[in-house]
């Protein structure tokens, strides 16, 4: 195919998050017409990747991969009434994923299933040479992050964290506002992962939120698997929806770097109490003892000099936040009351600015030219832009947006916590994923 | 003097915060009728807290010091205003104020110099058999911590950390809230000093606020000493405004006690860049290395479980907010946005409430009854209740509601982040400084 130099440059400006966010960009890169995707995981975050793979021209959908045979027949008829090809099905066992990643035709692979199966899968879909894109968090272990890096290094096999909120329109906003300077020289952020997900980590074995107070096996949905790691680990074990955002704004792997980091937890009450609330004392789960503390609270140094607050606090009753907040030496911007404060431009000294004029103006060009696109997507519009950086990149076979470099350094932030917080607080440090790079 | 027993039950809930904060609340305390009163330091600070102890009936101002005779001259010409008979003056040297403390009949000493004179003039009043009021921070260094409580300990005399913002109407009602158990089991706090302070530490020698980049000898008002400390020290400088509400709500020193922190600084930007937009490139303060990084992030670990952010964030330009977040298991509350999530009392699931209705049902019974005499005192009241809790705590000599205790283990965050922050975010343990009690 020859490059139509047009619209190869439109493409590669909409690909990701500009093009300071595409070091492997390159004018050889041929972008393919159509991109032949396989699914593994048709849970109910694979039905929103796929529902937005079925509203692209660009994509066909080769293969589904599920244990779960009423998910499987779920997406078959959701291919059906798209009016699709039927798609190869696979599920027969925990590993029949690698029968679907033997598929010579199929050029990129979308990994959504529970968190212990991402690195593994992700590592063997870059081994079978398929451009990866895996769900938050990537990796679990500070082995499996260097498994990830290694694999791609080794293959050459792209992969891609499949972080949305990267693409939510404020976070993105701000982006433009960061890279044009409007804050500053940037000092410090905050973000995290505050969303009470009681009704998600306990359910009835059949509604996916809420009604009973069971997971595991007896649980349905994220239940099944996801309540396990508060069991388990304390730590916080899903930084990526506030880190993204924040390590694209301090340029991680691209001149920047996480340092190190110290971790607190608190007690843990909001699971059992739960628990009790809803099944009584003598309940079964009543009994265990989970893990994870209430709000874990990890501040981490960047060799920049910028430090960071990821905070995670899944276990309590509180509206949802990212709790964003972006500072540098000329201003400030908290996602929490939609606020700003810059130097100079600020309606009155010390007094907050509605900072939604601001994130008008600075609208990410993304944003203002696939909003239509991106309106009835999930998640506000967010999912449109990671498939789209997805497929658009794997169409040219460059390296995505937010890369297996991102995957390791934020995913590394689970591990590394719980050591902390293991220590009482103490100072763990990061790998250079990069090796120096 | 007789007990007035009814006047004295009304006086001694009205002293600090409720009956749990007055450990030292005893039926054989006896109230003087007049307190007389000493004051070292006659800087603005020392002005607020000598207007509102003019306005009490209950309390004569025997003496005055300070080093600045204008400040000095400006007080007597207060005093005189307000139709009082002349206090005895200070001020002739550094240490005339030990002459101040060599008058018997003073009762009371408050204390509102720089920082550094804080720990030495309160050990010196102590020593004296003065109960005393000294402002914030009330110690720089570990040691001088330990002063203040072995002080205390020989001496008998009461030492109170004058915190007012232990006396905001919100923090006040949050506490009653805390109380009353509206967050169930506590959980998680944030809080901190962020406030704009460039144009308090740099000025013109003539205006306390801005109009210039001098500081030090060359500077005036705060400008002339608390600049030194950002030029000194990469800290927590000024925790307790912060603090000293979340140590309230978390029973710091009463059945809890902060165990550890770690702390994270940014790079130093702020300062030297106000330097050289004001005066220049080649301005003499512009080669100055400022040591106090812009953004102070500190988690403390309490015994019971809890955690706590403190931020220390004065040279960037930021509206003014101390960002207090309560956290339990019932339910989250926030000053930035003043908003409330309460489980079973919120108006819609996951959805932030106005806290406003709450602060007034919780209105503290305090703020009710004085609303009229704080109207008017500096800080938004604050100022009153602070001068009031101190005057009848003095009054009867009885333990202040912020005791000598407090002070140490708040004011202790300034060194023990210092050290953090040095050895790249190392915990450090706070000493109990209550000897185990």
């Amino acid at each position: 195919m020859a490059i139509n130099r047009r619209s190869f440059i439109r493409n590669s400006a909409v690909a990701g998050l500009g093009v300071s966010l595409l070091p492997s960009f390159s004018f050889a890169a041929v972008s393919k017409q159509v991109l032949n995707l396989g699914f593994i995981g048709m849970g109910l975050r694979g039905e929103e990747h796929l529902r937005n793979a079925l509203d692209r021209s660009d994509v066909e959908i080769k293969a589904i991969c599920d244990i779960d045979k009423d998910r499987l027949k779920f997406a078959r008829e959701l291919l059906k009434e798209k009016g699709k090809s039927p798609a190869l099905e696979f599920g027969e066992d925990d590993y029949d994923y690698r029968n679907l990643l033997k598929i010579k035709e199929i050029d990129a692979i979308i990994i959504a299933t529970p968190w212990l199966w991402h690195t593994p899968m992700s590592v063997e879909a870059m081994q079978a040479g398929k451009y990866t894109g895996v769900e938050v968090s990537a990796a679990m272990t500070v082995e499996e992050c260097w498994d990830l890096v290694n694999t791609h290094e080794e293959t050459g096999a792209h992969l891609m964290i499949l972080e949305n909120v990267n693409y939510r329109r404020d976070v993105m906003a701000v982006l433009n506002m960061v890279r044009q300077n409007v804050f500053g020289e940037l000092l410090h952020f905050r973000c995290g992962y505050q969303h009470d997900l009681r009704e998600v980590k306990f359910n009835d074995g059949i509604h996916p939120y809420g009604h009973g107070v069971e997971f595991g096996e007896k649980g349905y949905s994220e239940a099944r698997w996801r309540t396990q790691h508060s069991l388990k680990r304390n730590a916080d074990i899903y930084p990526t929806h506030g880190l993204g955002p924040v390590a694209t704004y301090a340029n991680i792997n691209r001149g920047n770097r996480f340092v190190s980091l110290t971790s607190h937890a608190t007690k843990a009450r909001g699971l059992h109490k739960h628990i009790v609330a809803g099944g009584g004392e003598n309940h079964r789960n009543a009994n265990l003892k989970w893990k994870l503390g209430d709000i874990i609270t990890t501040t981490i140094d960047t060799a920049n000099g910028e430090t960071i607050i990821v905070t995670h606090d899944t276990n309590s009753p509180r509206p949802y936040s990212l709790g964003f907040r972006v500072q540098g030496t000329e201003g400030i911007w908290e996602a929490d009351g939609n606020r700003i404060y810059i130097e100079g431009e600020a309606n009155k000294p010390h007094r907050w600015d509605d900072a939604r004029p601001w994130l008008e103006k600075y609208d990410h060009p993304l944003w203002k030219r696939f909003e239509k696109e991106a309106t009835g997507s999930g998640h506000g519009g967010m999912d449109f832009f990671v498939m789209h950086a997805f497929v658009e990149s794997a169409k040219r076979q460059i390296a995505p947006p937010i890369d297996v470099y991102d995957a390791a350094s934020w995913s590394s932030v689970t591990p590394l916590s719980e050591t902390s917080i293991a220590g009482g607080g103490q100072v763990q440090y990061f790998p250079d994923f990069t090796r120096g790079k």
